[in-house]
This record gives structure tokens, C-alpha cells and sequence, in this order.
């Protein structure tokens, strides 16, 4: 019997990233993660709702962080500029995960349910960055539109950061698809 | 017995959207609508794999539509401009279906389940034009870039256009979005 675990949390979510890549998410249980982690399902159910829900833990987090820097960007910024902020913030949060998040993406990537649920986070996500913008004076449909590019440049940049053999920094990479996303629109 | 049938397939998808209208898509069967139609089960499976498919036959055609403009706009023409062009193509085969298109959007709009598909099949939308981007020369990350960001005024647009009220036609709306997405990405 386990009488102490410390950090619980982080040992079943590793226990279920090595199981989901070994043998795939769908042929994973939640008995099994626990047992993995060497806890019980109860200790499992105490962190996490379901199997899924240890792949997108995160989400609620990365929201926070990304709503609260469009509100707090200066008054004097642009819509565009308080996007960067918010990337940018979003962005450093990430840096020292960069294996867990390949992991990660690799997982979600294997299964079109995961996928689905992926799409359906950033769709969340773009809302709330659009709530934020509205917040701060933006006009729609500005503010859902620039909320929808940075969503966008955040993704495409995340899926470039964990490339195999890339050394660049998640924030270098967003600074640099922003840039090319503004040229393009730029015509 | 109906022994002819003519405009099956227009038949088979009035009726489905009727009864999705009135009593929700996932209350509905194939049965039920064949028998709205005045059409048989058997004539339903000739035009729709499934239920969910009555909603998003149009999908294939719509992308067929995006990846010609594309492909065929003037050799000269930047990475926007050829993205501007295939907004516009497909608009315009909206433009006589508005009541037919907001009856769909509601539908839609009413279940995550086909939300989740739409996401999917607009997921789909982009990534074929951001590779007819690059058959015409255009690099990544700005092929995607611009990709996800046509697709994304173009769903703005869409929404737009189905509201109750609106007069402009969808067209004139992509052009406004897309010029506002241009503004707001100079700063």
C-alpha cells in the first residue's frame, strides 16, 4: 500500500504518456496507469476525470495564461501587439517541457479522437483570447480574427518546437511565425 | 412505391434537415427522413454514407473549389492574392443557398458532435490549400500560415453571412474580413 506519494500528479501523467506511446492510448486503462505509477485508481481519479483528460490537464492553465496577457498588455498596445504579448507569455511557460510536450503531441497526433479534442482546446481557446481582445476595446471582428491568427501561429509554431532536432526556443519560433504571418498579409 | 424520383438527393436532404430542425439531429434516423422524403432507406444509402454525411456532402466539392482558384490564380499573383481569389471563388457558389446554408449552420451549431466534425472538415479545408499553396511556390510556413488564416476569414464570413438580418451577400463579406485581418495584422 502506498501511504505517501509525492508528486502523484506528475508520476501518473508520465506512467500514462509511457503507456500511451508504447501501446497506444486506446489499448490503455486507467487501472493500468495507476498501476504503472505504482498508485491506486482511486488516487488516479483524484487528479484526473478520465484517461483523456491527463492529455489535456493543461488547457485550462494555458488559457489563463493567454487571457490574462491580452488583459494586461498596455492600453497603448494594438490589438496585434497584445497577441504577441500573450504568445509570448504563453510561449515561455512551455520551454523547459519540451520532451513531455513532444511526447505529448506524438500521442494526440496517433489518434483522430485525441485530435478532435485537440482542435476543439484551441477552438476554446481562441474564444476566450476574442473575449479578452473585446475586453480591451478591440472591435469585432477584429478581435476574433487576430485571436484566430495568433491560435494559429501558436500551433503551427508548437508543431515546429518539437520537431525532432529542433534547438530553437518555442518563443523564438512564435516571434518568427507571427513576423511571416504579418509579411504574408502584407501581401 | 415510388417508381421516379426526381432531385432524390435534394429530396433526401430537405427532409434531413427538416427533422433535424424540428426534433435535433440525434433524434432523427435515416429511416425517418427517407420516409419525410417519400423515398426509400435503401434510395437514402444510394446519396449519404450516413446521417452526419447529409450535412457535409457539400465538403469535397468546396475543396475541390478552394485548391482550383489557387492552383489557377496568375502565376504572378503573392501568397494573399491567390488566397483572396479562392475566397471569392467559393463565396460566389454560396451565394444562392443562404436560407439552405443557415439551416445547416444551425443544425450544426446545435450538437458538438457536429461541431467537432466541422472543425475537422474545415482542419481538412486548410491543409489542402496550404499544399496547393506550395504547388505554386509558396514556402512553409507562409503556405500554412496563409492557409489557416484564409479558412479562418472564411468561417468568420460564413457566420456572418447566416445571420438572421444580414443583406450583404458572402462575397462582400469575405472581402470586408479579409481586409480587416489585413489591418489588424499591419498593427
Amino acid at each position: 500500500v502506498v501511504r505517501w506519494a509525492p508528486d502523484a500528479r506528475g508520476r501518473l501523467q508520465q506512467a500514462a504518456f509511457e503507456l500511451y506511446g508504447e501501446r497506444g492510448y486506446e489499448n490503455t486503462t486507467v487501472a493500468e496507469i495507476a498501476e504503472h505509477a505504482g498508485l491506486t485508481k482511486r488516487t488516479f481519479f483524484r487528479y484526473f476525470a478520465d484517461k483523456r483528460e491527463v492529455l489535456f490537464s493543461g488547457a485550462q492553465a494555458l488559457q489563463k495564461t493567454f487571457v490574462a496577457a491580452v488583459v494586461e498588455a498596455p492600453e497603448s498596445a494594438t490589438a496585434l501587439e497584445a497577441m504577441a504579448a500573450a504568445l509570448d507569455a504563453a510561449a515561455v511557460g512551455f520551454e523547459e517541457r519540451r520532451e513531455f510536450a513532444a511526447q505529448r503531441q506524438r500521442i494526440v497526433n496517433a489518434n483522430p479522437e485525441l485530435q478532435e479534442r485537440e482542435r476543439s482546446k484551441l477552438a476554446s481557446l481562441a474564444a476566450a483570447v476574442a473575449e479578452a481582445m473585446r475586453a480591451r476595446g478591440v472591435a469585432e471582428p477584429a478581435a476574433t480574427l487576430v485571436a484566430d491568427a495568433g491560435i494559429t501561429v501558436f500551433r503551427a509554431a508548437f508543431e515546429a518546437w518539437v520537431q525532432a532536432g529542433n534547438e530553437r526556443r518555442l518563443q523564438q519560433i512564435v516571434h518568427v511565425l507571427l513576423d511571416e504571418l504579418v509579411a504574408v498579409m502584407a501581401g
